[in-house]
């Protein structure tokens, strides 16, 4: 930790620090500079939180140096997580990217489900996606079918094998939600509901988390670290865009490089959602590809049987037609790519 | 609402908008630009969603015009909204701005907290506010001391006949937080928690709903129009700063000409908390005039008696002597303000 | 255009903004709906301005439907902009991706920089790219060395046949520069000098335009738009990267979605700067790549003979060995993709 | 300056950046954590710059301790800037804040021009502003009357004894504004065109120079610092707003808080913009309000006398008569600031 001191610090002020440092077992060392002192402190984080010291009169700044998050850091756990489903299915390391499709609301004609889990398994995605209680802006739109759309869900995956994933809201949803799906996601804007993040930190399912609108990639790892300290290390993150200055032509920015950046920090894998990341139909394929060729472990995109008519999110859903094309586009390219990675590899050995 | 077609638009992809805005009843009205077609479409708007018809093929934009909240919005209510206190406190209106101080976390120490409830009482405050569950981007900060705290809150409460504020983060301490406190809190943070929302909704007291790091102004409106379409109409908004590309200097910028355009569009009561906002000591006093001299019904202001050793926030909390030196001025600084008002009130009249 | 009235607006407020556009030769129809009266107004925008109207009581919002830039964008040409050199390079349309390269700024040393555009010319790139005048956030900061560095510029370009690019910061170096250099580049932070974009639009050289830090991509194609009112049509776009509420990992956050949305929109060729975009080595390549799979017509890299002596920007720089590596993948990446791409256009045809 | 070394830099890594650093004569001390390394280096930052350190492999952050400008700083000046003009006006300190009025533009009408002026005068304005190019986002809109409207400024000086300001776009303008203008204005979208900077910088002007919109407060002062270093001291700071997420209804954010943060860091004087800052008539007053009473030393409003039929901005010009009224009002509350601000510094003394 370095505590950068007021120009206008006094001897006192300083003197008041070093001695809080000292008294929490800190070994410290002062550097008075032209203008600034400057504490160097070495000791156990936990003790004294740098926001207290912040607290000091004269203190301008406390420099934290270790990344903040901990299990979801790759400084304890080198080697990438693997996150493998009872059929074999698994995410992240040097796994195939998976695919996670599906309407944005699963809604009241099971066929039409039915049709979007046919087409995902004809395409060999992997996870069929559907919300069954829906975060929505305004209180007037559709809030979801709630745990029928469970059961739909479920029933489509009986029918094709494919395993799912649906978001809770409520973590009094969460016993009921476990017993229909494989997969449970935290939406982007309960990101910092920490009171969910705790409740699916102790389930046993593995977990998607969504970025934030305006989450810093630091506090997006400290939001899966909330989860991860409850037990349930099997975090799988999500880059669907942030919030910027421009949404005349797309709703958010997606932040692509921040998929390589939390590769290197960390060892969950992540994915890439262009669907809710754009907002825009024509920029799914791309924007797939954009995260694929990063780096991302697998691509969610929102599929309807019939996007003019979906209750929720139509605009930036692929119809099955036109997404049975983008898949194959998509397959073919996530093919490529593993192959040339993995003779990279061979070479690198 | 009016639909902007692509350039690129077909006349069949135009017919199909036309006919479905029929079929729900709208009166429509096509206009063929140069180079874009717009649909004019008046119409009730619950029977088919803007999210809709942007899903249609050749639909670029869809442009609603009426502010899509409507109990929180200056159409269904013109005068302001006034919270009235069993004990004659009155937010909102030609009241009086009111003031709201405590320690961001209540802490172990009840004669700390006692301090301060003192302190507030003396110089005129009339509410208590203070933490139990804290909602932390890190999970090992602090986490708030839970219903002790409350308890202590409300016999600070019974000392003094402060009136007493404390953050909600979980629907399921409801009932148990009604029983001690006279206003719920919704943080930054779970300003799209819906399900939380929802559940403030449903409650009988007055919420203080602070605005999200990532909130516009309308999502801001509309996170109100969630608690109020359950019933509960007693909502006070809070400006608290959103976030900016500059965290240099002050953790958040502070939008204070959000509170004016707020006052313009809606009825309800805002206050303004400027040691969040800022998250600096030193620019608590000049933040919480310019919230003042906008319009503000109040103001919030984190008070410790002891910043130092705050378990959370002591750099934006005042010391006691401090605080009291500020609550004069701003004090004094409120009544030049209000005298003032209430005087071009009388010439109007 | 569309004018939507304040729920407020008097009749007379109505009537006179009528008046005024129909004084204009605008064809009006008004609309009153339930809350607001909304305005569609068919006519020449340029004979009245949006503001201008705007500024009449009771005026909310007024939509302008059109894009406001008329020569950039598809409207005025749908096919492709392709710029085409002496030297029978070609930036645009079908043609595959270009590649430009070398150092932030030209330095003292002219081996350096032979070496720099030797593996450049080896790597199979089409440009030399190098500063000679620096804009520099600090006065302190090295400022470039000048016309010396374009002579060096020349020099190389000579010894190697690369096409060169320089930045231009001010008018007044135009003519010399244009002895110089084959393409002339606006940095970000000229993105808005009217002055200079007027300037570049009356020279006959190939402009690259960088996308401002805070550009919306409107302002960007409006920023075109000044160089091409002058007279030039060759302007390339370069998006590198926006500004936004993190940089702890990146410099600036890369909007890749932006191209492809620009690649709608408008005929000019967009060009991907990943070194600016994100500062940082490690990510040059995965962004280049994610630049090229959603349609960049090229790539430009900061490369350097020795970065960590380099008096600007080291730390996006590669190294010459590194970039032989990184660019030996991206042009076979960039292949891969053009082979695809031209047998798709040849199922279409 | 303190340099964090990556959690994978090696022995070499570090030992390369402390010979760098000892070479350049810094005073190094290396500091091994728990997982990185931390090299404090005392010295003098003009001989290498951050940059270049962090161009060295295996550094993941280099940390400047002092802020980067020095002559806008008070480190090197504790007493506030004041500027005096000929007439007996000063800008900055204790002084009464000051007031510039005028329109966007400088137009044909010279008897308008005038209205705005006498009015100015009567209200007891110091300031006549009024722009003669204008920096338009596109092309098509009204780039201002140029030399014209600087002698109509200059004439509209003479009768009514006020001082003048207006915007210099081109540096190539400099020598004839001088010839008529008080005050050079930089806009925003010039804020860091260095070379305009540095040509106002070696004028003897006083330089008013806005905020950019993307500008951090630090990027804010170093843009001064351009100025300044050339030898111009007499820089007045303009906040004018920034971006935001959030421009639905107001332009811009204004930072309200940068005010006070600036006055603690820098001694320059700075004003308040709040037609640009938020693009809305009805918010001047309060946003004015709110920037004087955080410590603004004086306001900047865009008054026509005819804002309907203005060429540019005028949403956000007051008209004459609405015009006296606010300034009535603010006059009155500048008068009490400044009066209770005298009564401290008395009781102080």
């Amino acid at each position: 930790m370095i505590i950068i001191m007021e120009r206008t610090a006094t001897k006192v002020n300083i003197q008041r620090v070093l001695d809080l440092l000292k008294e929490n077992g800190f070994k410290v060392r002062c550097n008075e500079g032209e203008v600034h002192t400057v504490i160097d402190a070495l000791g156990d984080k936990t003790s004294i939180t740098p926001g207290r010291i912040a607290a000091f009169e004269g203190v301008k700044e406390v420099k934290v140096i270790r990344e903040p998050y901990r299990l979801a850091s790759r400084d304890s756990q080198k080697e990438d997580t693997v996150i493998e489903f009872s059929n074999g299915v698994k995410i992240g390391g040097n796994n195939k990217p998976v695919s996670m499709v599906g309407p944005c609301s699963v809604e009241e004609d099971y066929e039409g489900l039915l049709k979007v889990a046919l087409a995902a398994k004809e395409m060999g995605c992997q996870f069929l996606r559907g919300g069954a209680f829906k975060p929505r802006t305004s209180p007037y739109d559709f809030q979801g079918f709630g745990e029928k759309a469970l059961q739909y869900l479920k029933r489509a995956s009986e029918e094709t094998g494919l395993l799912t994933v649906s978001e809770v809201m409520d973590a009094c949803d969460l016993d009921m939600m476990c017993e229909y799906v494989d997969v449970l996601q935290i939406g982007a804007r309960n990101v910092q509901n920490f009171k969910l993040l705790q409740a699916v930190g102790r389930s046993n399912k593995p977990v998607i988390l969504k970025r934030g609108l305006a989450s810093t990639i630091r506090e997006f790892l400290l939001a899966a670290e909330h989860i991860m300290y409850q037990g349930n290390r099997n975090v799988i993150l999500c880059e669907r865009g942030i919030r910027s200055f421009d949404s005349a032509f797309t709703r958010n920015v997606m932040d692509i490089a921040s998929i390589p950046v939390i590769k290197k920090y960390s060892h969950l894998p992540i994915i890439v959602d262009p669907s809710h990341g754009t907002g825009q139909r024509y920029l799914i394929e791309p924007l797939a590809k954009a995260g694929l060729v990063v780096g991302a472990d697998g691509i969610m995109i929102e599929v309807h049987h019939d996007p003019e008519n979906a209750l929720s999110d139509g605009k930036q859903s692929l119809p099955i037609p036109m997404f049975k094309e983008v898949m194959a586009r998509l397959n073919k390219f996530s093919e490529s790519l593993h192959y040339e990675q993995n003779c990279l590899s061979a070479n690198v050995n």
